[in-house]
Formats: structure tokens, C-alpha cells, sequence
């Protein structure tokens, strides 16, 4: 091979060859070497990327303050952070999202790309580490075990915003349908057996408010990764970090990020610990299963379209068969389910990880990352299409519904206080063994006048609406 | 206290009293003050009560049959297992299930109930181990990481055996409600939309051969532990046990409990490995989330009695509701859905105990063997009532599944290669629109002759049986 | 049978012997039969048995307030579940603690036994039920729906109660052993590798830490469960409840149990939704995770006595084996890890449960609710056997710890910045070539002077303590 | 936008453009909008991808057989088909690997990309439907629901392989150091504690023996996937295959791919059945917890290099630290953890999809295929990483191993039978008391001569070598 289109980078097991234009160097070669688990490149992680360049910038500006890095280094090193911040040479980040090292791979990753990006940049070649150097400049005062945790709650913070937003649109969505049904008379169901009635307006509200309610208990597992551990350095004593270093460098960053970022008061603790991630997977798991059980609602309420419920009609967005002419399948919740399974896997993955952790680190902070990038982005994805190819175009078979509550046997619980317990049950064994109808039977045996029997069944009393 | 009604008993720690009447020792008293967990005692596991009984026997003619103990402690030993065996004592057996030191203090209890017993029979006081010793000569030859491995094997296999009984059972119930429901005429559905029509004798007989199929592998991975590690002692390599100890153990154990037991050919490796436990959760796993499919499928088709599908009764086993006159409730499946949801925990229990061995041994095996006995005997019991008190029970709604077929415009699916799909689509079409039937339109349309389209469209040539 | 020693009872399916001693009734029995799965019934969850009298009283009192039930009948039944919150009658909840029917039965149990009791007081015979009724005085107003959810909120309150504070108390213990331990100065570790000097006050410390963070967040989750829906009758519509019901019932029942509960906004909603116990078997996970990690440190750190770290001694609370003499085993570490596994097992249960409720309400709660339970209580008895029988009687090897820092090639981290990475990295190689001590070779070198290298190894620099 | 760089597909839902040169048609439009998940596109599944293309082969030639579809036509797909096998086209495979609808997105995503190229072979424009059409043709006699379950199987059962050839790789490694460490003696240990001696030879004998029957196990789990439902169509009924199909169509796709495949005797139940995937995801789970089992010993065993056990040297391949000079981390190992989470993980998504089936059909079958073929695909890419950067270079510190032993205790356990347990405790104690050695203490007590006490305390003796 031409020795043009290579250079040489050196670590303590010897020299290697690095392609030319390549901003990554010999340590990222070795990962990507080491760990072939994927095919998953650290840039399918953009957030993360990202989260890496921001503490490279904040930790940059952070030494030059304190006088350990020159005015030209650091402006280069943040021009170079400044680009990736900007979506630029994320393809350089080639390690595996799953791979060993506590995260030591991503981080140098990020060294060897801002330190050859910051030497081209100052007009020097890739490569000349002797101008400014992955470690020695681009790391300092830094480690892998402040570093990676810090970008990754980045990373973290970034995702779950855009899962915020998303679950909002949802809650918009069914409280849109709410709205829109208010008055859709139906029967309830407990257990899958006919109950009482209710409107489908009412069903579609507890919609709403559940996802609502999860999107509040997201929010909040969210304020828990905003505590970062920078100038921590190898366990979170700060050896080597220089004093007023951690204060400055979480100033920084949330200038860089414009997140109300803080320092962990106990540095050692924070540098071991992953809790706030299991917490946060724990809720996204909470979500996983609320969001799949709404699913599994609408496809129930859809089912048919002769020998189902047939209540509801799912918006047609593909075909459903290739054999079955006209056959058209709830699709869109199907996928949302199946996104939620994942979700309660990763989190027993994530479980796993974080009791495995050992004395002053978790080495398995990486699969915890990928782990939570999947659930929280996977998640936004199957709320955007539910909202936009599901919900928003869900409608009611209003006649079928209300049929439904007048042929039924519950509307004899209603009746209940006024025909008093035996009467009641004589009436639903009647209704039930001859098929004929609640209402009906009870103007029959002359329980009830007709007026006031139609009083006591209107939809709106029935449901408990309020006017 | 008066000194009459406690003995004195002595380890490592100091003395300790014992209530006279009890057959248990130090060794137990101090495990039971070390794990007040669950305040479920060994003996709720009584099968493994007798698994260590079993061992214990064994290895007692074992030691005798080697010259190593005396014809009269072996035979006070043996019929002190022997009482265990038939039923007694269990009382004595009162461990926590959830105990750390990977089953020693278990060993610990069985050895001190047992030599106390067998001390009586040779009319000795409780607690004069002079005479016969709990660790010497109860104890003899082994190692708390051969016996509680091997009493756990012995244990599940029994338990296995009832689990595979309970299957065999349902399996058999099943398949007498699909020949029952041979031709009753139903749709099919796929996705819960509808799709072409079958039988409800095909429905049910999909879930004999379920159970069948899953009975079977449940019986491979009950082979996989019929191998045991006695004479292994604490680590696999053998130490202080005597020669010919291991083969003869294993020979005496088969014949005790009339099992084909086999010596594992790498003791070091048997005795730290617990992946035959795994195996065997994750096929329990495999039936139960089976089973659980097929329980909230009977929910789904007894759903109504008149807003839900309403195809299949389920009998009523109590009353559904102190509010709702006359409701049914799908009870027994739905206990069922419960124990396999259990039972899928327990997998991920059992995997993480099994994943935190570490190096010779795997300390955590008694979560192993609760989880598991817990996973095996409810999906036994769940089977049995799921059995007795529903599936022998169901009857079919034969009308309402008959009316749903002819309604259904899934038969154009069977129309299509006689009518083409362009046509059958446009039939799909106008029965959606209208409301109306397929055979009605395809007769108004002239497209089939009456004779012909009621050929196409019976019941044994839509669900393809064979006569 | 005698006539004299059985009552009968009857329901829509017939009549049935009742024992004459019981309070409880045909609903009981039923049930009892039907789901014969753990051998472990209601009784063992004494929170629930009290939630439910609980909310019975406060029922009661509601219902007198609202002129629905007289005074003689609110009194008595207000007695009975008075003697069922001392602790009496426990012992006849007698249904299994895994049950279909969405907690029917649990609720049946408790009217009941209630009903039965204030026959007695009222000097009537039990199962007169003309006089006071199961379901039309103790359950009035009430159904399964709202009560049985309400009463296992009540005992997770409490029960939460108790893992606080036992998490306080073993915080407490860690931050006692970090004042302890507050200046041996140790060898901090990442990925099992010689890192860099801390002591292990510093270790001890951030165990605290964990344990405090975990409790704030368990203390957190425990808020989301204070939010009722009594009164929401069946669906959360409320059919058939009187107006004021809801209100009154809460107050009555905060009253009762002098907990601030509120009552959901959206009662619908509340009626199918589970998402706070999953939301709070998340917390336990977490709680259950990092547990786990400690003692898995604590395992680790005590490992030896000679071939192993050993650098801290755990208190000796039983033998460790029948076979090697001496030996000693950290069996309390290890229970705690086999409840943790236990934990995140039942945590997947939970979750599965919850995905698969159905419509207007989770028919899966009790397994939800024993899982729970058992999480919560075993989690408990874990933190206080961890805290009393192991942190509080642990002792270090001081001198082993300061030696392990001396012979440390990890020191040289500390001069890196005195020396240069260059010379620093030479001295690593050499001291890891040759076996010999990173001091040591420094003063060979006259890299620096024998003051000035004490003064930087100096336990209190290294470690970053404040003074 | 140019007319010429797009052609219009139509489908039940209206006209789309398509890119001229995409080979995929309207139906992969739809999906690719409906399921914006993973931004993995099916061709990351390179094996299902292939396994598609072979029954499409299969079908055509067995259309062919049957007089069905024309040679021409057959021999056009058959080409397509051919190439996709080859590698070729995979690119078109857009659709996300986890989607709704069952499969059928990537079955009509396979169909549309095999008629566009088949119609390029017969010189016809990408598009021209009327002259071979995806559904009418490519997909002819099949449906979704038996071609994608059996695609699937071919894909699971290819990439199987690959695993098992990885397994067996390690296997031999694990048996290669364990021949070279044959004499090394050492401590063994149970639950951390210093237990009796063995040698290192047979710790790693131990992990080849554990891959060795994992491998077995897993084997035989894939036996049970070579049982396809081709022949089935919609719901297992086959209606509107044509007599004769299923049996040829079966042959024909032995015959292309080679593998032994039989076809299912109860179709309606293969089409809904799952249990094979569940059965082989737990065996999966099994191999991912023993090898994190041995992953997590290599990491204990090479701890230090001064700090740790230090019996064993891990090889380095990359830099372990930026901050700490010298550093070397088990990165190797902990990747292979981290995989093994991974799949703990999978294994619960795969049970909760399983259970969520309903009827004549899982709808989530592909979350299944995803979470399976990540399962083995890493797992594969561990061993191998394991093996070749790992387990092949690792060394044996054997002057410190042999140290450990004589200054154990432990010793005390091989004298236990010649000095009696009293006396044997009386010399651990003193030993653990004094810090002095056993063999020393022994001789000083006069309890031995020296030559037996070497005799009794030969490595060999201790481990149990047979010579």
C-alpha cells in the first residue's frame, strides 16, 4: 500500500497504520478491532457524539481558564468540538456501541477525532501529536470515568426531550378523540366481560390522562441525570484535576449545552454509581407497558371488521394481506407493542448491568448507554407514528356502540337501586336465557314506566358526564 | 426457663440453647437468625426435604458398605431418612427458602434433624453427638456443594414429573373438546382482524398439540438433571471422599429413590455449573407463556355475553361481582395468565443467580431452587384447576360462530381463485359498504350459481378437513 | 358430618357446607377452591388484611353519614374490622395470594369475615345474612374495583414504611463505618485493576450515600400510591355510588388510617391503571440493583483469608462448612443478592401484568400485588439482617490496605504530573518488570527528594480528604 | 420532480412514486413510512434476507411443478432469487426490522424486489405488474404467515451455525490452556472464601466443559426450528393451496438451501406457534449467563496487577487509561458480559411478544426475529473476540499460585482425615491468628513427620490428578 494514503500512530503495544484522512487514530483502531459485536457504529448515536464533543468544549475552555492549556489549543479544540456540535464528522466515531472499557474507547474516540480535526485546523497534519495531543491536551484533566458519564447524561437529557414532546403530542392526540367522542355512548368492560356503560369519549380520555401521568413521571426521572461528575477523573478522588476545576468545567458545559447542569456532592459515589439510569430505564418501562396496554386496547376495540368488537375503526395505512382481499390489520399499535417489549427487555439488561458493577466503577456503563439510546429513542418513534398514522384518524361506529349498551344485560346494575337486588338478577337471568333485551323485559313485568325507564338509561346518566 | 426444657449445643460462634423437643440444632438455630426473609420454611418445599433425606441415606449405606461407619449408626441414620421419606418431621425443616451460603445451612439442618432422630432410635439423648455426629457421621464423606446439588436434582425431578402429568391432563382435555368441536364453524383471525374460516375443533386442537409439544421438551430438560455430582465434596475435585465413594453414592441414591441417576463426568465442573437449572427455567418459561396465550385466547373468545365475541363459554366457577347482578368472570384462566407471568420472573431471577457464580461455586443456588420449585408446582396447579375447572367445562355458541363465517366477508377469500381477485376484491368492497353478505352479492351479481357457491363455501372444504 | 359443626351458605351456582367456626362464607370457599396455587393465603400478607378492614370501616362510616346504613349495623361492622386492624382474624382470609378475578375474591373474603364477626357482636348467628349482608352492608357502595386497589395501597404504604426505614438504618450503619474507617488509606480499583489511592472511609462512604439516594427515591415513589379511587364503583363512572360517596369515603379513610390519601382526579382512569405499582417496582429494582453491587463488594473486598483481598473482615455468623475446618462465609452478602435477583424477577412479572390489563381494568392485580409484597418485605428483612448480623461488626486490615497502596504501581498516577507522563510511564514499567515499589525506584532515580515524595504519597493527599 | 427518475406504484390506498431505480415498491413505501423505528434497515438481517429469497425460490419452482406459473416466469424469479442468495440486492431491503404487521412488510418488501428484478431479466420495465406480478406471481400459493416463519427458520438455523462454530472455537481454547496449565496448582474457592486446592489446568478444563454442553444444548434447540408450515397460507388451513403444495414446496427449499427441513404435521398450530424461538432464546440465555459466568472469573483471576489475585495475565490489546500510565483492563471480557446482558434482555422481549399472540397468528413476530438474530449474531462476534483476543494469550502467574497454596489454610482440610477435625481446627485457628503457615505449624506440633506431610500435601494429591 502507498505510504501516502497512510500514517503511522503508535501506543504501548506497538505501531499501526492509520488511512490518511482518517481523524480517528491507533486507540480507536484497536476498539474497533477488539470489539466487532454490532455493526452499530458509536455515530448511530448522534446524541451521544454530541454529548462528547460538549464536555471536550467545556473541558477545553475549563484549562485555558485555569491557565493548563494555551489560547491557540483550546481555540482549535472547540472549534473542532463546535463542528461536531454542528453535525459535522460524526462517521469518524467508528467504535461499536457495545464494547468493553467503561466507556474508555468512546472517549478516546473523541480524542483522537478533536485532536487530528484541532491540528488541521491549526494547519499542521493529522497525526502530529507533538502540536496537541488526544491525552495530553484534548483529555486533560480528564478521564474516561468523568468524561463518558457526563456526555452520556448529555446524550440522556437531549433523547428524553425529544420523548417529552412526543408523548405530548400523543396526549393531545387522544384527548382530541376524547373530545370528539364525548358523547359515544358504549358498554364498559371489566375483565373482558360486559360491565356497565360508559361513553367512548370517557375511554378515550383515561388515554389522555395515562399518558399524561407517564409523561410528568418521565419528566422527572429526567431532573435526575442532570447531576454530572466532570473533574471527578479516575474514581472520583479528582487526583490530578486541578482545584476549581469541577466547578468550572459544569459551568461550562451548561453554557455549551444551555442545561441546568450540577455537580454531584459526592464525586466518588457518582463515578460508581448508575442508578439515576436504572431509574430512568425503570420509568421508560412504566411507559413501555401503559403505551403497549392502550395499544392493545385499540386493537381489541378495532377488531373485526364483522367478528370482532368493531367499535372503532384504526385509519388504513398499508395493505394487510396478500392473500386476503381488502384485509386491512392494526399495523401501527402492532409496532408500538413490539417497541415496548423491547423497552422491558432492555431494562432487565440494564438491571443486569448496574448490579454488576464493581467497587469504584461499572464497567458495563456502555451496553447501559446503548441499552437506554433504544428505549428512549425507539419509544419517541413509535409514539410519533401511533399520534400521526393511528390515532389522529381513529372513528367511532357510533350505532354499532350504542346498540351494544341497549341489548345489553349490564344496564340492569343501573337499574339495580330501583328495582332492588332479586328483582335485578330475575330480570338478567330472563335477559340472558332468552336474548331478549334488559329494557324491554323490565317495561314487560311493568317494574318501571317507559318515561321513567328512559330517564334512568340516558347515556349521559348512565356514563356519569356531567351535564 | 427452666434448664429441663433446652439442651446446650456448641459451634464455632459458642454455646447456644436448644428447645428440648427439638430436633434441630446450632448449626439451624444460627441460620434461621441469619435469614428471616420470607418466613416460608424448607419444609414448604417438600420435596427437597426429602431429596436431602434421600442423599442422606445413600451416602449413610455408602459409608458402611466402605467400612467408614458402623452397621448401628447407619441403620439409626437410614431409618431416621426413612421417617423423613414418609412424611415426618418436615416440621423440623425450618430454614428460610431464601438462605445465603449456597444450601450449607439446608445440609446443615437435614444433618441435625437427622442424627437427633437417629440418636433417639439408638436411645440416646437429643444432642449426645459423642454418639453419633451431625458433621462426622451424618454428614460423612461429603460436602454441602455435592449433597444440596444432588437433593435439588432428586427434588426437581419429582416435581417435574407432577408438572408433566398436570400437562399430559389439559393436553387430553383439550383434544377431547376439538374432536367435540369438530365441526362446529368458525372464523379465523389473524392480527384480531377477520380472516378465513376453520373449525373450533382446529382452535382447540392447536392447543392439545401446544401442550403436547411443550410436555415433550419439558421432559428432555427434566433428563438433563438426572446427573449428579455426589462424592464431588467442596469443589469438584474429590478431596477426603473415599475412593469408589462417588460410583457407589450414585448406585445407592438410584436405588433409594428408584431413579436413573448418573455421576457427571467432570465433578469440578458439575459442582459450580447450574446451567441444567437454567435450561429447565427456560423451558418452564417456554409452557408458560404458551400456556398464558392460550388462556387470554380463552378470555377473548368467552368475552360478552353480548358486547364481546361470544363464541365459547367458560364454565362459571363464582360469582364475578358483588355490584354487577349475574356477571361471570374468566377466573381460572386468568389465574393461569398470573402464574406464567411469575413464572417468566423467576427466569430472570434464576439467570441472575446463575450468571453471579463465581469461580468453584455458585453461592446463590437457593434462589435457584425456590424460584424453580415455585415455577414448577404453580404451573402444576395452575394446570389442574385450568383443567378441572374450566376447559372440561367450555361449550360453544355453534349458531353465533355458524353466522359469523356466512356474514364474514373473509369467505371471498375462498371465492378468489374462482371469481379472480379483481372481482372478489370489488365483492369485499360492496359487502363492507353495504353491510351486506359475500354469497348474497356474488349471487346477485351472477358471478356463481347457487349450487356452486354453496359447494365452495362449506364448512369441511373452508376449514379443509379431510372429509 | 354433623349438622351442628356446618352452616350453609349459597350463591348463583348452590348451596355449600360452610365449617360453623368460620367467618368466612361461600364466596371464600369458592374461591379457595379454585385457586389452589401457593399454598400461601391472604393471611400472610397482614398489610392487605389490614387495608381492607381499612377501607371497610371507612365504608361503613361513610355510608351511616350518608343515612345508607343505620348506626346498629356501621357500629358492628365497624368493630369487626377494628379487631381485624389489631391483628385478630387473620387467620380466616383465607383465598390464595394468587387469584383471578382482579382481587373478587380478596374482597368477598374480607366482606365475609366482616359480615360474620358483626353477626356475632350484633349477637345474631353467623351466615344470617337477612340481617347484615356481605355484600349489601359491608360492600355497600363499594366494588371490587375500587376497594380492593384502595386497600392495597393503604398496606403498600405502610409496608414501603417499614423498607425506609430499615434503608435509614443500614445508611446510618455505612456512614458510621465511613467515620470508622474515615483515614485507612486503600487502593481504589476500575474494572478490577489497580487505579488509584482513596481510603476506604471514602468506600464506606458512597455506600451511604447509595443507600440514602435509593430511599429519597423510594420515599419519592411511595408518594405516587397515596392517590385512591374509592368510589369509583366498577368502571370509575361510579354507577350506583351515592354523591358525596367518594369524598367522604377518602376523608373516613385517611381518618381511619391516618395516611394523607387523595382522590384521583380521574377515576376512570385510576380504576385500569397500575402504572404506580410499576412505577414503584422500578424504585425497588434500583434499590435492589445497587444493594446487590454492595455486597457484591463487600463479598469481593472480604475474599480470602489469605488468597483473596482481604482487606476487610466480616463478622462470623455461622460455620461455613461441615468439611473445612474455620472456614467462613459471607452468607449474609449473599442473601441479600438472592433477594435482589428476586426483586428484578418480580419486577418483569409486575410489568407483564400490567401490559396485559385489558379495557376498563387490570384482571392481573393480585400477582402485581404479591409480587410487591414480596419485594418490599423481603427487601426489608434483607436491609436489616445486612445492617445488624454483617456492616455493623465489619473490621479492616489496616496494615494489608496501607501496604497494597505502598507496593502500588497506581502511585505513579499521583506523580504524573511531578514527573511527566514520560518518566512516569518508564517508572510504571519498570516497577511492574521488576516487582519492586514505585517509591523506591523514584528515589533510585533522584527523581525526586525522599521529602518531597512523602509529602506527595502522603494517605490524606492521595485520597483528596479535606484535611 | 422529474417524471423520468420515477415511476407510480399503485396499492388499495392510491399512487405513490417510487424512485426509478428502486426495486422495492409501494407496499415498502408504506411500511418504511409506518415504522420510522430502528433506522435498521432488513438487510442488517443478512440471513433472513437470504432465508427470503430461498422460499420464493422454492415457491416458484413448486408453482412451476405444479403448473401454476409458466418456466419463463419461474425461471425469472427463480434468477432474482438466485441473486439475492448471492448477496446481491440486499440493499432494497429497506423495511425496519421492527415493524408491524406480522412480516408482512418484509414478505411484500421481498415479493416487490424479486418481480422488479425478475421483470428486468425478462427485459421488461421495473414496474410492468401485468407482466409478472409480486403478489400474483412471486407470492403465489403462499401467504405472509408461512412464508415469513419459514424464512425465518432458515435464516435462525444459518446463523446458528455460526454460533455453534464460534463455541466450539472457544472450547478448544478453554481445552488448549487447561492442557498447558495442567500442573499449575492453586486455591480454590468457593463464595470468595480460600477453599482446598486444585490446579489451574482444571478451572479452565471447567469452561471448556461448560461450552462444550452449552454447545450440545444448543445444537439440539435448533433442531427444533427445522419444522416450516410452507403450504399453510393464512392461518394454517391452506386454503387456496393447491393439494400437493406444501410437500413440494418443502422439498424444493431442502433442495435449495440445503438443510434437512420437514414440514409441521398440525399447520394451524405452526402458523401461531412460537415456541420454538421462545425454547431456542432460553437455551441462548443459558450459553449468554455461563460464558458471562466465565467472563466475570477471567476478570477476578486477573485482578491486580499488585491489588487483586493476580493468578492470571489477560493479553493486552489496548490501552486501558488516559489518565493512569501503564493501565491494562479485561476489556475483552467485559465486552462478552456486556452481550450477555444483552441477551438476558432479548430473551424477556421474545417471551413477552410470544404470550401476547392471539388466535390463529403472533403478530409480533418480528420484535422476535430482531431480538433472536441479535441474540446470536453477538454472541457469535463475542466468542469469537473472546477467543482470538482473549483466551489464547492468556498466562499463568504459577510462582504465586503455588505461594497462595502452601500459606493457605485450607491445607488444614486435605490433613483433616490424618490429624482428626479437633486437631486440624486447633492449627487453622492458630495459623489464621499467627498469620503463620499450616504445613510449618504441623511439623512445629510434632502432629507429622515431614516426609509425610510432603507426601499428603503433593500438588497432584490435592487436585486429584490421576498421575
Amino acid at each position: 500500500m502507498s505510504t501516502a494514503s497512510f500514517r503511522t500512530d503508535h501506543d504501548l503495544l506497538g505501531d499501526r497504520d492509520i488511512p490518511a484522512d482518517a481523524y480517528w487514530g491507533v486507540h480507536t483502531l484497536r476498539a474497533v478491532e477488539n470489539f466487532p459485536i454490532t455493526a452499530q457504529p458509536l455515530s448511530t448515536n448522534a446524541h451521544l457524539v454530541r454529548g462528547l464533543a460538549a464536555v471536550k468544549l467545556a473541558a477545553a475552555r475549563t484549562n485555558q481558564e485555569l491557565g493548563l492549556l494555551d489560547a491557540v489549543r483550546a481555540d482549535a479544540i472547540a472549534e473542532a468540538c463546535q463542528e461536531i456540535l454542528d453535525g459535522k464528522l460524526h462517521d469518524q466515531f467508528i467504535v461499536d456501541v457495545i464494547q468493553g472499557g467503561a466507556g474508555t474507547s468512546s472517549n478516546m474516540n473523541a480524542n483522537e477525532v478533536i485532536a487530528n480535526r484541532a491540528l488541521e485546523i491549526l494547519g499542521h497534519e493529522k497525526g502530529d501529536y507533538s502540536r496537541l495531543h488526544p491525552n495530553d491536551h484534548v483529555n486533560l484533566s480528564q478521564s474516561t470515568n468523568d468524561v463518558y458519564p457526563t456526555a452520556v447524561r448529555v446524550a440522556t437529557i437531549l433523547s428524553v426531550r425529544g420523548l417529552l414532546d412526543a408523548l405530548e403530542t400523543l396526549e393531545e392526540a387522544f384527548a382530541g378523540k376524547a373530545a370528539e367522542f364525548r358523547t359515544v355512548v358504549k358498554m364498559g368492560r371489566t375483565q373482558l366481560q360486559d360491565a356497565v356503560p360508559m361513553t367512548l369519549g370517557q375511554e378515550f380520555g383515561t388515554y389522555a390522562v395515562t399518558v399524561g401521568e407517564d409523561r410528568l413521571r418521565l419528566a422527572e426521572a429526567g431532573l435526575l441525570i442532570h447531576e454530572i461528575n466532570l473533574g471527578a477523573t479516575a474514581i472520583g478522588t479528582g487526583l490530578n484535576a486541578p482545584v476549581g476545576y469541577s466547578a468550572a468545567a459544569c459551568r461550562h458545559l451548561a453554557g455549551v449545552t444551555g442545561l441546568p447542569l450540577v455537580t454531584s456532592v459526592d464525586l466518588i459515589e457518582a463515578t460508581q454509581d448508575v442508578g439515576a439510569f436504572v431509574h430512568l430505564s425503570g420509568v421508560l418501562k412504566r411507559v413501555a407497558v401503559k403505551l403497549s396496554k392502550i395499544c392493545n386496547d385499540l386493537r381489541l376495540l378495532s377488531s373485526g371488521p364483522r367478528a370482532g368488537l368493531g367499535e372503532i375503526n384504526l385509519p388504513a395505512v398499508q395493505s394487510g394481506s396478500s392473500i386476503m382481499p381488502g384485509k386491512i390489520n392494526p399495523v401501527v399499535p402492532e409496532v408500538v407493542s413490539q417497541v415496548a417489549y423491547e423497552v422491558v427487555g432492555n431494562d432487565v439488561t440494564i438491571s443486569m448491568a448496574a448490579e454488576s458493577g464493581q467497587l469504584q466503577l461499572n464497567a458495563f456503563e456502555p451496553i447501559i448507554v446503548h441499552s437506554l439510546d433504544k428505549s428512549i429513542s425507539h419509544l419517541e418513534n413509535a409514539c410519533r407514528t401511533l399520534t400521526d398514522r393511528c390515532v389522529r384518524g381513529i372513528t367511532a361506529n357510533t350505532q354499532r356502540l350504542r346498540l351494544s349498551v341497549e341489548q345489553s344485560i349490564g344496564l340492569v346494575t343501573a337499574l339495580n337501586p330501583h328495582l332492588g337486588y332479586a328483582a335485578a338478577t330475575a330480570i338478567a337471568q330472563e335477559a340472558l336465557a332468552t336474548g331478549r333485551g334488559v329494557a324491554e323485559l323490565v317495561l314487560e313485568h311493568g317494574l318501571l314506566s317507559g318515561d321513567r325507564l328512559e330517564e334512568l338509561l340516558r347515556p349521559e346518566r348512565l356514563a356519569n358526564l356531567t351535564n
